[in-house]
């Protein structure tokens, strides 16, 4: 019988996939679901995106060009103009979402073997994407004591190999809700410029920064034109996860031709999404700022009720959807698996994400899990609820 | 300043993308261009996998199942089963393109270094998709005079190495147009049998079979479900190569079960394709039925255009829209150029693919060029008319 391939082997299960039989069995058992544990909003779709599709007057599906539409990339372009990114349409490439983008650029920067410096925790895809391309993530530690703030640069410093090629960030974070600020973003423009690394920004949750702050790009640091690579996504900011679209940005020539060819190997990018994605552009600033509105609502609410019980810690986020708790458990794995096996409140339960997997470090985070808050705020008080009665039958 | 990797350096470009400044600067001087060098139909896609897109009411795109919906797997599953393919919904996973499916494929069965044996002249994209995986393509070649026939399994067994993971066929064939026997069929399927070998078989072109002939799938062989690994798409099945899905099939349970985790990595197909692609299965027989007169009456077109153009030589396929010729002269590439940059009829000319980016062996299939069969018999015949000038002028 013929066998794997040894990576196919080493690719990571998700940590957000691995209880999604036991959700389905508490599904089965009639229970309702509080679901933390996924970064799908349940914001509506700008209508301008979907009313596009809707109305086009496609005869003949084709591919697009394998950069994605001209059309697009252009009024792309113009749109991080104005948000301070002064690129033009031949320094993006439009790809099957942001996901898609992250593969282009590891297998453009790294050989099999090749290092990548990630700040832990972070996007459990990661790893995915690393196994696949036959780099090594090599962690360093950020802490919830901090918030999960940059790392000391000293700590980045001691892990350069003649192996690494690049320092992965992402801003703001998933998992942890951290928004670097400019002076973290300006420490590590000049270590990628010192060791001559690339530093790649996945910043698909860019327009979701909260109190006031503002978010700032890799791309807007002067001077690191040919270090800084940029993903996007228009998953998050328009709540089109589906749709399947991202790009990669650089000012770098070299490694957009490298990036293209894998784009073309590919062919293009789903049309319909980037029709959706183009007619997207047109969202008003208003929706945008009723969508910060009602997540910081979230957020606070999030925040204020699980500091309330005994027992947990948590990072207050500045950015994206997320925060990573510190639990009152020895092992959040198996908490996140008793809610959903043996736990009930009314018949209702929750479930959340273990933060270990959003770890590289093997045995870190073993008290954390992830929320996503991505429910209305009714919902939300509603989990906290059930999360603090759960916490009080699983600790006695 | 940081550098691209050596992977990236040995993406190949894509043997139809190469010509395309030629093109772009002969439609600048007011030229018209017959494209005969890309696979891409001028077939109506099926009105009513585009009225499913418009008429969809979604309001939130969201994120779909990894493996694509559960409704559209399990019709498409029925689908198979009606063309003599036993599978079930969980013996498929829906992919964004076939393109990704045959990424999935690599990654899962081979690591780097590891080879594939393929038949050459094989769809270019191979090595894009070899390259970014580390795998090493090892061609078998077949050749114009026996219109790219199975070569002997001899020639296969010669090459069989301990690093040889899979043979992969493209059944009909991009670009050779040749549909294998069931007698050629159950050779591969003894040979990857006896050395434990997986057998991919790209199948994207399997509607695309001429003058009666019957594609016969791997996933009908018996006894090979543990080797089979079938590639396919709805890009040209439904003229709708912008849809961007496809899928991989395979009764072998890692097998899945390792593609499926490069699946979750990446999230999910995207949404509205998969819409298109689940109605456009109730596209009714007579739709295929239309479109393969067509094809056929353009392949006898173009065949014995070709074929009366002296010092022309054709293998006449029997599947798919591409057919490979052989000119008089010493190099394709310099003549598609030649073609491009210095030939006009009444301002028209026409574009080819140079063959030799579709072998692996260098300096092969020189005095070949790919021709896909994509365009109206009015426009093909033309085409030719233009072609015969051009050598005429070339030669002499
Ligand atoms: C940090 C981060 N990067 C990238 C992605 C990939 O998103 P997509 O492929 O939908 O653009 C996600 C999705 O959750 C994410 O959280
Ligand atoms: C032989 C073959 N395989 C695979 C593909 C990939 O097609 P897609 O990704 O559009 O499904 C093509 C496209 O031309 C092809 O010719």
């Amino acid at each position: 019988m013929p066998r794997i391939s040894a990576k196919g082997q080493a690719m990571p299960e998700s940590p957000i996939r691995k209880l999604v039989p036991y959700a389905e069995a508490a599904i089965k058992k009639g229970r309702t679901i509080y679901q933390l544990n996924i970064g799908q909003p349940d914001i509506k779709t700008p209508a301008k995106a979907l009313a596009a599709v809707r109305n086009n007057n496609i005869e003949v599906l084709s591919y697009s060009h394998s950069a994605g539409f001209e059309s697009y990339r252009t009024k792309l372009a113009e749109y991080y103009r104005k948000h301070d990114i002064n690129i033009s349409a031949n320094e993006l490439i439009i790809t099957t979402g942001g996901s898609e983008a992250l593969l282009f650029t590891m297998g453009s920067i790294c050989d099999a073997g090749d290092e990548v410096i990630i700040p832990e925790p972070f996007y459990a895809n990661y790893n995915g994407f690393a196994t696949a391309s036959g780099v090594t993530v090599v962690p360093v530690k950020s802490k919830i004591e901090d918030s999960f703030a940059l790392p000391p640069i000293s700590e980045f410093e001691k892990l350069i190999t003649p192996k690494t090629k690049a320092i992965l960030i992402c801003n703001p974070g998933n998992p942890t809700g951290y928004l670097y600020t400019k002076e973290e973003i300006d420490q590590l423009a000049e270590i990628v410029k010192k060791h001559d690394l690339f530093l790649v920004a996945d910043e698909v949750y860019r327009e979701f920064a909260y109190d006031g702050a503002k978010h700032y790009s890799i791309m807007s640091v002067p001077g690191l034109e040919q270090n800084a690579i940029m993903i996007d996504s228009v998953s998050k900011r328009y709540s089109m996860c589906g749709a399947r679209i991202g790009c990669v940005v650089s000012k770098n020539k070299d490694f957009m031709a490298t990036a293209m060819k894998f784009a073309q190997a590919r062919l293009s990018p789903p049309t319909f999404a980037q029709i959706a994605s183009e007619a997207a552009l047109e969202t008003e600033q208003e929706y945008f700022d009723e969508v910060i509105e009602e997540y910081t609502a979230r957020r606070n609410t999030l925040v204020k009720g699980l500091e309330a019980i005994e027992g947990v810690r948590v990072a207050n986020p500045k950015g994206a959807f997320y925060c990573i708790a510190e639990l009152p458990v020895k092992d959040a794995e198996d908490f996140a698996k008793w809610l959903l096996e043996s736990f009930e409140l009314d018949n209702e339960t929750v479930m959340v994400a273990p933060a270990a997997g959003f770890y590289s470090t093997p045995n870190t985070g073993l008290n954390q899990v992830r929320i996503a808050y991505v429910l209305k705020q009714k919902d939300l008080l509603r989990a906290i609820e059930i999360l603090k009665a759960a916490l009080k039958v699983y600790q006695g």
